[in-house]
C-alpha cells in the first residue's frame, strides 16, 4: 500500500483563468512541479461573454443557470476550445508535455446526464466512470493530462460538469493506483475563520471542525459544495487535500487549508 | 520492410462536418475501419459563421484570408472545441476510442509561424514536426486520434493550419513505422475529367498523367495543391492515397481515384 506512486492533481478556477498574467504565473509554477500530474480548469467568464457577444441570454430556472444546447455549445467552444488549447500550447512552451482532453477524449470522464426530480439542468453531467486505465497509462509516458469541465455520457452527448466535481472523481479513480495530493486553487489563501480577513487561514480543517464551522456559520456558502466534496474525496481514498492561492504551489511560506477526515 | 502494421488515415472536410447527417453517417463508416486508424478534419462553415455573429469580418489581404489574432481565437473554438469534441463523443458512441487533439496536446504538430516575403498570412502555421513516437504509443494503446487543424509553435502560439497538409504530414510521419493509406473525401467521387460530370472520375493519376492534365488545364485550381500533397506524401514514403467520396470506406462499388507516383 505504501509503494504507490505519487501524483499531484491541481484544479484552478476562474479567477486564474480569466487574467493572463496570473495564468502564466501559475503555469510557471505548474510547470516545475515534479513527478505525475493532473490539471482540472474552470471556465471563467468568457463563456459568460461570449454567450452575451452571440446574443444568449442567460437561462435561469429558479434561481439556477440552466446548461440549454446553445449555452452547451459555448461551453463547448471555450472551455474545451480556447482555454484548454491555449494552457496546453503554455504548457508546452514550458516543457511540459501536456495534453488537453474532454470527459469524450479517451472516454476518460463519462457522467450521466443529471435527472432532478423538479429541476431541467439541461445537458449537465454528473460523473459516472473516470477511465483510471488510461490515464495511467498517458502518466506512464509522461503526459500531463489537462482537463476541462466537460465530459460526455457515452452516447454521442457531451455534457457540462462542474470542475471541482472532475477534480475530486479523478483524484478518486486515480487513488486506486496513486498517493494523490489533490490542490485546489482559487483567489483566496486558504479557508478563512473570516471572510474578510485573509491572515484568518484555517491551517487544517478536520471532519470536526467543519461541522462545528458549518453549525456556526462561519464557513459561507460557495465553501460549502467545495468541503463537502474534499470529505467525500478523503473517505474515499484521497491521501491529502489542500485548499489555497497556487503560490502554495512553490512558495514554502504561503499559508494554505490542509482538509483530513 | 513488409511488415509493417497497417494504418488507414482519413481527412474530411467541411462537406461533411456542415451536415450532420453525412457526418454521422461518415462517422458510422469511419467505426467499422479495423485496425490502426487516425481522423483529420477540416473546419466548414461554422468559424466563419461565428465570426460574423460576434461581428468579425474577414480579414483579406491581396485576396487572401488572413488569421487574425481574434479570427484565431474563433477557429481555436470551433475546430477544437465544437467539432472535434462533438466528434470525438459521437466516435465514443460509435465504440471507437476516439481522443481529439490539436497539434499542442503531446505537442503532436509543431508548426513554423509561416514567414511569406510580401503577405502576412497572420497566425498560419506550416508543419515542422510531427511526434510519431507518441502517435505509435497512442495508437498501440487502441486510441483513434482525431485530429482538427490547429497546430502550435512550440512557444505557445496556437497557429491555424491547412487540414490536408495536416493529413499528408501526419502520413509522412506515421509511414516510418507503419504502412499508410491515405483517403481524402470530398463532396465528389473522386478526381474528374470532367468537372460536372460525376461519373467522369479518373481511375487512377500518376505523376505523368497529372502533368499532362495540369497543361491541358483539366484539373481545376483547387485540386493542384490537393494533388501536389498527395505526389509529396507517396515520395516520401506514404504507401497509397484515394480521393473521393466518404461512401468509397464501406461502399465496395463506389467509384474513387487513386493516386501513384
Amino acid at each position: 500500500m505504501e509503494n504507490k506512486k505519487p501524483v499531484t492533481l491541481i484544479k484552478i478556477g476562474g479567477n486564474i483563468i480569466d487574467n493572463p498574467t496570473e495564468l502564466s504565473q501559475f503555469l510557471s509554477d505548474f510547470s516545475k512541479i515534479e513527478g505525475n500530474k493532473v490539471l482540472v480548469h474552470g471556465g471563467g467568464k468568457s463563456a459568460t461573454k461570449m454567450a452575451e457577444s452571440i446574443g444568449l441570454a442567460p437561462q435561469m430556472i429558479d434561481g439556477r443557470r440552466i446548461t440549454d444546447a446553445a449555452m452547451l455549445d459555448v461551453v463547448v467552444m471555450i472551455y474545451a476550445g480556447q482555454i484548454n488549447k491555449n494552457i496546453v500550447a503554455q504548457l508546452q512552451a514550458k516543457n511540459t508535455n501536456a495534453m488537453g482532453f474532454s470527459g469524450a477524449d479517451g472516454n476518460l470522464i463519462q457522467s450521466d446526464k443529471r435527472n432532478h426530480p423538479t429541476i431541467n439542468y439541461g445537458f449537465v453531467g454528473d460523473v459516472k466512470k473516470v477511465n483510471t486505465q488510461l490515464l495511467e497509462t498517458l502518466l506512464s509516458n509522461g503526459i500531463v493530462p489537462v482537463f476541462c469541465a466537460i465530459t460526455h455520457d457515452g452516447k454521442g452527448q457531451l455534457l457540462n460538469t462542474n470542475a471541482d466535481t472532475i477534480a475530486s472523481e479523478l483524484a478518486i479513480a486515480l487513488s486506486e493506483v496513486f498517493d494523490v495530493t489533490l490542490n485546489y486553487c482559487f483567489e483566496k489563501p486558504g479557508v478563512l475563520f473570516d471572510a474578510e480577513d485573509d491572515s484568518s487561514v484555517i491551517e487544517n480543517i478536520s471532519q470536526e471542525l467543519y461541522s462545528k464551522l458549518k453549525a456556526e456559520k462561519s464557513i459561507h456558502s460557495g465553501m460549502i459544495p467545495k468541503l463537502d466534496n474534499c470529505f467525500n474525496s478523503l473517505s474515499k481514498g484521497v491521501q491529502k487535500i489542500k485548499i489555497g492561492h497556487h503560490r502554495m504551489l512553490q512558495d514554502k511560506t504561503a499559508l494554505y487549508t490542509t482538509i483530513t477526515l
